[in-house]
């Protein structure tokens, strides 16, 4: 039951202002169609859980998993009258109770509007982070390629700007690889629990089947079971952020080095051409580093988002007068913008073109200043490195 | 041209993760149909200025305005596209010459895309703006109406969380008065310039009328002019972030007061009761302070959007490799969660139950204490105080 | 009475990790022993406001100033006697009465610690202002001299990192200057109240001579005259980190800048060779673009720290449990930092090299490009656009 | 050789705004003092490695390693003298090469300055992190007693301010233990690796012995070794950040909580009375959170200065101009912020005055509201939960 299409399109972001995720799948897995469904799938957990502990009737949890289907949900308006009590839970239980029919009062029963919320974002993260960690892998495995296949080649290495001494193509890659390596073992080792406490975390409504209820439902999710609700223990949402800022962080690095050894006078790498790739509204001549500047847009914002996520842990009580509420956004670009990043990592990198000559043209004018000041003029164990980095990314498992 | 409706509905946001200004006016004044809106709007913009000038004839000028219509474009699809140049401006001037048939040929003449997002920000920074102080004034009188009505209310007044000595509720709401009279007034005076520079900053296309066209183009938009292009000058987004979380804060601070004078056992203020308002889904007793758990859900955000716009000022040369793309998503969620917050408290203050018996039993505790100690326990210059804010406030125009 | 010189060495911060604002003034201007003593020159300013209404004898407001003198006061000590109360004052009070002998009753009468940390830290705030304002202007008029002197001067735009058009060095410096112009007059215009509210904002202690007395503290102190106390009304600190925020991004800028153009492979630019200047521990022959790098190590910090000012501002009642603790540090860092910066600006531009050879050197290339795509090869409007930016600034008041 | 005395008071900080550390361990682990120290312990390091692979002689290391004694250099001179270069170590390494004689010429051989502020940035984050861990592990004791005693003592729970439903304080106890044990496990966890690369991260000054010298100077500092220099792969500094802020942030929702039970309207809890302890300036009947306000203060700052960190990851090349020299003072910020509310909450928690007949008091007034809704009343699974977290860190290694 959709809006009125005047509605549709008022007050919606479809990623004209973020082309780093446009179209991806992490903006898909994050969009607000899919948070609600995971929301809707969180009631229908709790309904299966439910059931199987005799809880609530086989069928009815059937009826309400049947009934829990976004496209049967008016998302703006949803969205609208989620503001009566401040989060989209309480009319959506509302909604759904009217879809399941008879198995209506069976919905929602014992849980708490924060319950289907925090479980739905942890689905959202574990469905997104699937797709950052495949996009990685593929970036990974093109960086391992550049550090091997450059290994030995020779450029300037750069501090503050000015070239210094004799580095390698491939100990930069290795750089690279090794720190989106670090970043992606991050992430994936973040712990994505289920939550399930009821109004304020006792789980008093479930008497003494409250464990196993709890351990059923995380089950159902197919996410961690918590040793307890995590209501105001925001653990899960503020590690989350951080990976997530690491990752951006990696990419970023990467990014950034492209960018700057694009430049028209280093020119050194070049992003793989292609129909409208890096084009410019005015100057037909130009070849920019598209990619590279949209993964350093994400890049630059995701640390403020996941700043918000570290600072909400500090809030009161059994629930906070916003610092929860003040989690949902950031949380989502968090996993959209550093999902989007790797993304687009994953059409950079293996494209990325690598100009020996260039680099050789360049280090030329160095080598002769060092030779006039008499200093060394090798690539050090650059080679070793490259080895030791490949090395470590082949024994870690993807 | 809509998209596919698949497409439509999976990345989008329509505010389910921020109630705040799920369906307000500022979240439509800031959406993505909006900003393309104003894109187009500075396209036409220009083409008329141009013709004012002689520079392109004045039937094109009149056939890109008829045909700059955001309906007309495929937003999800547009948003996509924009991955090839890293901003949407390059597709959709594309999309706007084959719209505007012969006239197509002098579509962006001479313009840079910079000059178009810009110069949409700034718009839909001025639209939204209007929607934000219509809000703030609507929250300024109701704040005025509680100091004046609540001038010599006694009550506890608070530090650190513990009672300390009496003050006057009208003080207090003097005091909100103040602080957001003055983040008002700072929104109120930030400049918004449109922004014309070419692809380098020159204007290098337009000969000697090209400080005419800037001029003209400022017109025509309803902008301010500026001295200079400011591509790469980010003064007007750094000051317009700054403005819009001082506005957030002041809101902010309200909020959390009427947050904290809302809690069980102080219970001196209540948000008006309301079908659908402060409701809980686990427990039908409650009635929560929900206007403002969605205020602060704003106010504890909008610092972190805006530092990244603070921060994207030290960005390089001409048009840097991802500053500039990184403050329009933050920009957007600034204007909307501000917008947001402002709808919400007029929407909260003006209904905003006050209990003066409450207050005084509560300050009646604090009273015995003070005798104990015997200390003070008047309210001072509380009253003159809070005349004097009214005063203030009645000599600043709207 | 200084403390054990063990002490002395132990947690200090002297500026080793952050050369930006080591030996400057503006790190002088904000260092504890400043932020002592403008602690006492607050409580020295309301014993002569008082006498000078009659409240205390004139011979205590004298002797109260008179001890009021930092070196007298064991500072490492009493940061640590501040974790009683949580601030600095109540301890200090303590030890001023000591100071003052037979005046000691009369020290902070009806004040309460918020009334002297907040009218210290504007008073540090001004003091430190004057300095930067200082810095900010020598910096101005160089760069209107490198502006003014190349007018005329091409060089390539860049966009991307990406050659683009031709623009000249006279019109970067010319953004510069207007960037660095409004930020200083922004920071010029914020107000800095003096802070005397009593223990609740009441002014309670001062019976009918309320009103007056807080016009005579804000006289006595220099500072600005509130109309209402601002103990959680924290407009004047988040105006300030905001402005401090756009100070640190103006010069960002051009640090930016400098360091992009002075890399090796572009070249167009080099700080002034001095002795102990850009060198570096492992490489002699590098000359590092260092103060530009002092100033953007500034540059990427100041926007965190002004956010936990703005996010400070929605802080509960009449003084927070924590907020308004969590402001100092931050506020200084803005300070010292922003000023820190604008020293090495001043440092940097009047001696600036700019190498209009190297410029025609890289151009050349671009214009060879260009002509290949029968493109415009000119400057466009630069010229006029540094005239104006100049015309703005000379009839700018310092 | 220290500084004329009147320089040492100027621009120093010792603490007075920062009350939170102002005397703790972390502190004196964190000052300039000790980052110098270490800087000269990583000197002394490279010189023993150096030796041990025969590089140097053997008595030129004892001789480096006997000069380098940060009491024997002039600290705030330093400090400026950093300015010429942009960091520290080129002036000290002048200053240990005078004061190690004829074994100078031995002094820094082949490091690069970031070799040597990375590795002491190390060094002083593991000495200061075993200063954490010991508080944390203190204040979890604490809480696991509080747990433990209090498992089944009943209190109101309160959810968006408002009272909900009945939990224990017990369980509010494991919550924070658990979310503390967390962030303590995090912590600890995080790898703290040593930084040899050279100037550009090829070791190309130390021939065949470049990888066995990175593992022995690894060795010597007692850190981690890392498969390649991580001079721009900047994962060690982010990773601490994150770290530290969930720490902070654990430790804030500690602190957030005592703060709002201690409310004078709540009551149920209060810190330890104490001489000069909670006190005010201007209400002597007042007896204050303060403890729970440092700490406040500090997580209220530290998510800021992780961002920085987070934030500078996306720096370019082989040494970035500022990003690098960005993270410095945050990292310290974050390490002694955090450190000084670890030590805080082991001085908070073991003495936290927990009462049973105020939350028994406040309990009744809800469940007598819950009786008339005829709603649940018990504390559900409260007390299994706390079992379970008790269990969960019992058998946790400390």
């Amino acid at each position: 039951m959709p809006s009125d299409p005047s509605d549709l399109d008022t007050g919606l972001d479809a990623g004209l202002l973020s082309p780093v995720r446009a179209g991806t799948r992490a903006e898909a897995a994050t969009g607000d169609r899919a948070w609600l469904q995971a929301m809707l799938d969180a009631e229908a957990a709790l309904a299966r859980a439910q059931a199987r502990l005799g809880i609530i009737p086989g069928e009815a949890a059937e009826a309400i998993a049947a009934a829990a289907d976004a496209d049967r949900i008016d998302l703006p308006a949803l969205a609208r009258r989620a503001r009566g009590a401040g989060n989209p839970v309480v009319p959506l239980v509302k909604d759904l109770r009217a879809l399941a029919g008879a198995a209506g009062e069976h919905v929602h029963r014992g849980a708490t509007s924060q319950d289907i919320v925090d479980t739905a974002a942890m689905l959202v993260a574990d469905r997104t982070r699937r797709v950052i960690l495949a996009d990685l892998n593929t970036a990974l495995d093109a960086l391992a390629g550049h550090a091997e296949r450059h290994r030995d080649t020779p450029m300037a290495g750069r501090t503050l700007g000015r070239q210094a001494l004799p580095v390698t193509f491939g100990l930069k890659a290795a750089g690279w690889l090794l720190g989106l390596l670090e970043a992606r073992d991050r992430l994936a080792a973040v712990a994505l629990p289920a939550q399930l406490g009821g109004a304020a975390g006792t789980l008093d409504a479930y008497g003494d089947r409250a464990l196993d209820l709890a351990a059923a439902f995380a089950a159902e999710t197919g996410l961690a079971r918590p040793d307890l609700p995590w209501h105001t223990r925001r653990t899960p949402v503020a590690e989350l952020g951080a990976a997530l800022a690491l990752v951006a962080g990696a990419l970023g690095k990467i990014a950034t080095d492209v960018a700057v050894l694009a430049q028209s006078e280093i020119d050194e790498v070049a992003e793989a051409a292609g129909p409208g790739r890096g084009g410019s509204s005015a100057m037909p001549h130009k070849r920019n580093p598209a990619l590279a500047v949209l993964i350093r847009s994400a890049a630059l914002q995701v640390p403020a988002q996941a700043q918000i996520l570290l600072a909400a842990q500090a809030a009161p009580l059994e629930r906070p007068a916003g610092e929860w509420h003040a989690e949902w956004q950031p949380l989502r670009e968090c996993l959209r913008l550093a999902g989007g990043a790797a993304a687009t990592a994953a059409e950079l990198l293996p494209g990325l073109e690598v100009r020996p000559d260039r680099m050789r043209a360049n280090l030329d004018g160095l080598l002769a200043v060092l030779a006039d000041h008499g200093g060394p003029a090798g690539t050090g164990a650059a080679s070793a490195l490259v080895d030791r980095a490949l090395a470590t990314y082949r024994k870690s498992p993807a």
